[in-house]
């Protein structure tokens, strides 16, 4: 089969990319090909990998090429990320619902001159929800709770999520709209999104670097690690139709975990001395926007798949420090462990 | 103050036309301009009122120049119905989400060339609501309840009333979506929409013409006269952002009606007689499409607003047949009353 990954060069792309070549197949299928999209290229283990094309740069700019070429499936994660599309709204507006659009009519030109109908795998985000003057946000967000997004890329993923349903009711694709949760650990460097600090008071104290929550211990917010959220993915796409249950998009599990956990689960692991490097200084700016975020999701239809959140945050410092290890730079990103 | 109307030249935009002309102000400015777009010229009345300018074409082809010019306020009704866009993805994809997007977009273009921020309406639909696999619809939609469009149309009204909220979040309008229930009793001729037979079995006995009713007498569904549905829109332009209550869409005022209670407040109006030209004929395509509309709705919000539906069917019936009386054909829309 041949698959394509969008957004193949990001953090969560290349470890589907990772997974599925491992697996080597997809739904009872052989993987022959897998082509990364992405703006830069993907990661060299990856390009290494016979089966992978890479091709880089903008989606809106590639999509054009799909009304001939015949895709099993596809992976729809390439996105603008929340901060850009507050900076920049036609950035958004372009990156992430003009991609999109064009990507499902390519797909559409395709069935119309009589292609089979690819499978499509759409990451929508938590970030739908939100509370609004005229309804407050519950305490816990389902599969069934009303939207009310608080951002551009909320309102873009929400946006994307009924083009989907609606191109999969027309029998254009046989689309799914998953809602990914945080995703952390998060490797790398801090950058400008609110949420960078659930990564940042984890990863920065393992690499002995003093790292600033500027919220409240008692924010709770839901998460995934990266590895369940590739597999939620992978089954999202694996699932039959019935057994997906509707149009309408799925949340994905997420453990619903309070800061002050995630710093007692970071302390379980690695040690007082690591913890000890986080310190709390209130943003307004940051807890302001984090305030109009769920405390926590619920996720009935993902757990009719088999899918179920991690029990602890203890397992998702482990996988972030196991990721770790295998990394060529290992010992920069887990220079403060002293255990 | 200089007002647009997308889609004057329509049933709706027509009626809102006249009563804004008659009332001379809205939120407390006088009128002095009201644009008309529609592809369609507007009626002759319209044309006739010196403050009434008409354009006539697609929308899509006039956004540009919207970008230079101010408006103060924009009516946005202009919309592909429900069966054109179930027949023609295209066309609703470009009448309803490409020129909403335009016409949003050309708003912004004058907030960012350091113009005034219009208010907006947005005219959304009952129809963004229905069942999905994953969840049963509710015996009555409110403002709060999940919408899981069943048509296209539905779709393209969903994600415009998002559009608007993300426009007006980031101050590129002060937008407010009300999504309008089933107006009924349209004149004219039955169309082709499925919803069609709602006013087919009022208007057409009236007229002394038979009509089939193509659903079960207790089929329930939420209605609204063109009066109330015009006197709803502009109450919610007059509101305050305060008063409107968020950036969600706000269902206007429903009668929630069974197919028998409309007869009998036909017979009670009209007569026996009258009522004695509806003939019930099962259609399963159109039983099929109208089983999964709701059966009713509430509105909360905008009851707060001081809007309240019809109390009974009658008052719609009195409506339409004091309207036909204004006609010139009045004999023609009539003529089937004995009293």
């Amino acid at each position: 089969m041949k698959l394509l990954i969008t957004g193949g060069g990001g953090f969560v792309g290349a470890r589907l990319a990772r997974t599925l070549l491992a697996r080597g197949t997809l739904a009872g299928s052989t993987i022959e090909r897998l082509v990364l999209t992405d703006i830069a290229p993907p990661p060299a283990d990856l390009l290494a990998d016979a089966r992978v094309e890479a091709r880089t740069g903008a989606l809106l700019t590639q999509v054009d090429a799909l009304r001939t070429e015949p895709f099993d499936g596809v992976f729809h994660l390439a996105s603008a990320v929340s901060g850009e599309c507050e900076a920049d709204f036609e950035l958004g507006l372009r990156s992430n619902l003009d991609s999109t659009r064009a990507l499902l009519d390519a797909l559409r030109a395709r069935v119309e001159a009589g292609g089979a109908v690819a499978r499509l795998v759409f990451s929508s985000s938590v970030a739908v929800f939100g509370p609004d003057a005229s309804m407050p946000l519950p305490a816990l967000v389902g599969d069934d709770t009303l939207p009310a997004p608080q951002t551009s890329y909320g309102t873009q993923k929400l946006i994307c999520e009924h083009l989907v349903a609606d191109y999969t009711r027309k029998g254009y694709i046989d689309g799914r709209a998953a809602r990914l949760m945080t995703v952390t650990v998060r490797p790398g460097r801090p950058n400008g999104a609110a949420s960078s600090f659930f990564s940042g008071i984890i990863r920065e104290p393992l690499a002995g670097v003093e790292s600033v929550c500027p919220v409240s211990p008692d924010v709770s917010h839901p998460m995934s690690s990266p590895a369940h959220t590739v597999d939620g993915l992978i089954a999202v796409y694996e699932a039959s139709r019935e057994a997906f249950g509707g149009r309408l998009a799925m949340n994905l599990p997420a453990l619903n975990v309070r800061v002050s956990d995630m710093l007692d689960a970071l302390e379980a692991v690695a040690g007082p001395e690591v913890r000890a490097r986080v310190r709390f200084e209130r943003d307004e700016r940051i807890a302001g926007i984090v305030a109009n975020w769920p405390g926590g999701a619920t996720a009935e239809r993902a757990k009719r798949l088999g899918l179920a959140p991690h029990e602890n945050f203890a397992d998702i410092v482990r996988q972030y420090i196991d990721d770790c290890a295998a990394r060529p730079d290992a010992a920069q990103t887990l220079k403060g462990m002293t255990r």
